[in-house]
C-alpha cells in the first residue's frame, strides 16, 4: 500500500510513519510548508529514527493543507491508496477553542475528497472530546456525541463530512477517537513531563482535580492501534485510548515513584471538570485484537527518561 | 429585535421575512450579489407582497455569503440581535451530492462566528435528511445522526459547530430541519407543480415509488415555525414538518382533484427508498403551540393556482 501520512512529524505521526515504513509500506509523510518539494533519503531517516527497517520506503513532501492547490497536487503527485490524517491544529491549550479548528474542518474536507478520487482507505484522527463527556465509559456505539468544545464540534463535524465523502466514492473510512497520549517528546506542557521537570529540579507540583479519572494510553501503543485500523478494513468510529481508568493524582505519583518528590505532590480535590473520561476498548480488542503492550509504570519511565534527556528523544 | 434573514429571497425566506417585518421585527434581507449596497424603499416592498404591514421594516443587502470580508461587513453593518440563516445551495437534486454543500459548510460557519460577537439568539435551516432514514417517525432527540447524502452530512455538520459556537459566545441557537415544504413559487420540479403542470396538460404523469411517506408541509406554516423559534429561546434541534404522513400517490391525486386527470397518473410501486420520513412534531406543538394551518387539499390548490396564473405568486 502506498500511504499518505498528514501531521507525519507530529507526536503520534511520526511514530506511524515509523510502524509503517517497518511493514514495508510505501510511506510518505507531509510537513507543513509552503513548496512542495519531497525531502528523501538521509534527513528522511532521521525522522523515524533507528527503528525504519527501510528508510528508502519513506518519501517526505512540504505541503500546506491548507491551500487547495497544494492539496491537490499532494494527492496527484503521491497518488495514495491509504490516508491516514493526522494533521490539526494542536497548540496546547489553545486548540480547544481556536477558529483554527474550523479551517482544519475545511481543509480536510478538501483533502478527503481529493484522496477519494482515487483511494481506497482511509483513517482520519478524532478526539475523545467528541463525546458527551457526562459519558464515564465511553462508547463507540452507545456514547451519544456531544462536544463541549469548539475542537470537540469540529473533529465530530468532520467525521460526519469525511463520512459522507467516503460512502460516495467508495472509501472505507474509520474514525480513531484519540485519548490521553503520552509519551516521550509530548509537549513539555503534558502532565507527565510537567511532574517530571518539576520533580527532577525538587519543584512542587500543584495537581488541580488529582481525582479526575482519565484514560492514559502511551503514544506507541496509540500508534499501533491507529497503524492496525489502517490496515483493516473497519469502519466507523474506533476509541485510541488505553481503556485503564487512572487518576490525575495517580500519573503524578507515577512519575514521583521514578525520580522522587512524592512529598512535593500538592493534589488540590476541587475542579468542575467531568469526573471520568476513559474509553470503553472492546472494538479494538475485539475487531483488531489490539491491547496495549506498555504499562503505565513503563510508559511513564520512559517519558521521565526523555525529560532527563530530550537529546536521546526521535527529534521532532 | 433587528434580524438578519439570509436566503431572505427564497422559496421560504421571502414568507419569512413578511412575517417578520408584519410582527415590527427589523428585517434585514441579504440577497447574493458581489457589492453590498441596501436596497429599501419600493424594491424592499416586492419582496414582501401584499403581506408586508409596514415595508420601511425591511432593509435589503446585497452581500456574498462565502466572501469573507463581505460578511464581516454584513454584520458590522446590520448588527443583528436575531440571525435566520436559510441560505444553502438548493438547486434540484444536485444538492444532494454537491460540492457547493462543502463551501456552504465554512461560509455559515463565518457566519455563525460573525455574528456570534453581539448577537444573541440564531435559527438555522438544518434537514430532514440529517436523519438516520431508515428512523420512520423521526424525532429530534430520539432518532440517530446518519446522514445518507453529502447535503445531509453538511448540514450535520454544521448544526455541531454552530452550537460549539453559539455555546461558547452566549448565543442561544435552534436548529429548524426542514421536511419537504411545498407550495406556490417552489421550483417546477417539485412534486406538485409538476404534476399540475402535466395534469393541466393532460399529460400523463409517471410517479415512481408511489407508496412511499413522507411529510409534506406547506410552506407558509414551515415559514411561520421557524419564525416562532426565532421568537423564541427554544434551544437545539426543531423539526420543521407537518406530522401528517402522506403517500407520494396521495399528493399526486391529490393535484388531480383539483385539476382533474386521476387516469393520467401512473403509480409505480418500486424504489429502494426509505419507505417512512415523517416528522415527530411534538416538539413544536408543545415548545412552541405551533400547528400546522392548511390542509394539504388547501395547500396543494394553492400551490396549483400558482402553476396556472405564474403571475400572481410573489415573485422571487
Amino acid at each position: 500500500m502506498r500511504v499518505l501520512v498528514t501531521g507525519a512529524t507530529g507526536f503520534i505521526g511520526r511514530r506511524c510513519v515509523a510502524l509503517l515504513a517497518g511493514r514495508g509500506a510505501d510511506v510518505h509523510g507531509v510537513t507543513c510548508g509552503t513548496g512542495s518539494q519531497p525531502v528523501r533519503g538521509r534527513e528522511a531517516a532521521a525522522f523515524g529514527g533507528g527503528r525504519v527497517e527501510n528508510p528508502s520506503h519513506i518519501t517526505w513532501h512540504s505541503a500546506d493543507l491548507h491551500h487547495p492547490a497544494q492539496r491537490e497536487r499532494l494527492i496527484a503527485d503521491v497518488a495514495p491508496t491509504h490516508l491516514l490524517h493526522l494533521a490539526w491544529y494542536v497548540e496546547p491549550k489553545l486548540f480547544w477553542h481556536s477558529p483554527e479548528n474550523f479551517r482544519w474542518v475545511e481543509s480536510t474536507a478538501g483533502l478527503m475528497r481529493a484522496f477519494a478520487r482515487a483511494g481506497a482507505r482511509a483513517v482520519l484522527a478524532g478526539t475523545s472530546d467528541e463525546y458527551d463527556p457526562a459519558g464515564g465509559i465511553l462508547s463507540e456505539d452507545r456514547t451519544p456525541a456531544k462536544p463541549s468544545s469548539i475542537y470537540g464540534a469540529c473533529k465530530r463535524a468532520v467525521h460526519m463530512m469525511a463520512s459522507a465523502i467516503a460512502r460516495q466514492s467508495g472509501v472505507t473510512l474509520a474514525w480513531g477517537r484519540l485519548f490521553a497520549a503520552y509519551g516521550p517528546g509530548e509537549p513539555s506542557s503534558k502532565l507527565v513531563s510537567k511532574c517530571a521537570a518539576d520533580l527532577l529540579q525538587r519543584r512542587s507540583v500543584h495537581i488541580p482535580a488529582a481525582t479526575l479519572v482519565r484514560d492514559y494510553v502511551f503514544v506507541d501503543d496509540a500508534a499501533a492501534l491507529l497503524v492496525a485500523l489502517l490496515e483493516s478494513d473497519v469502519e466507523g468510529a474506533m476509541n485510541v485510548g488505553s481503556g485503564t481508568p487512572t487518576t490525575i493524582a495517580e500519573v503524578a505519583h507515577g512519575v514521583a515513584d521514578v525520580v522522587g518528590g512524592h512529598q512535593l505532590i500538592m493534589a488540590d480535590l476541587r475542579g468542575d471538570e467531568p469526573p471520568v473520561i476513559v474509553a470503553d476498548m472492546s472494538r479494538a480488542r475485539t475487531l483488531l485484537r489490539w491491547s496495549p503492550q506498555v504499562s503505565l509504570a513503563d510508559g511513564i519511565r520512559r517519558t521521565v527518561d526523555a525529560v532527563r534527556e530530550p537529546e536521546r528523544v526521535l527529534s521532532h
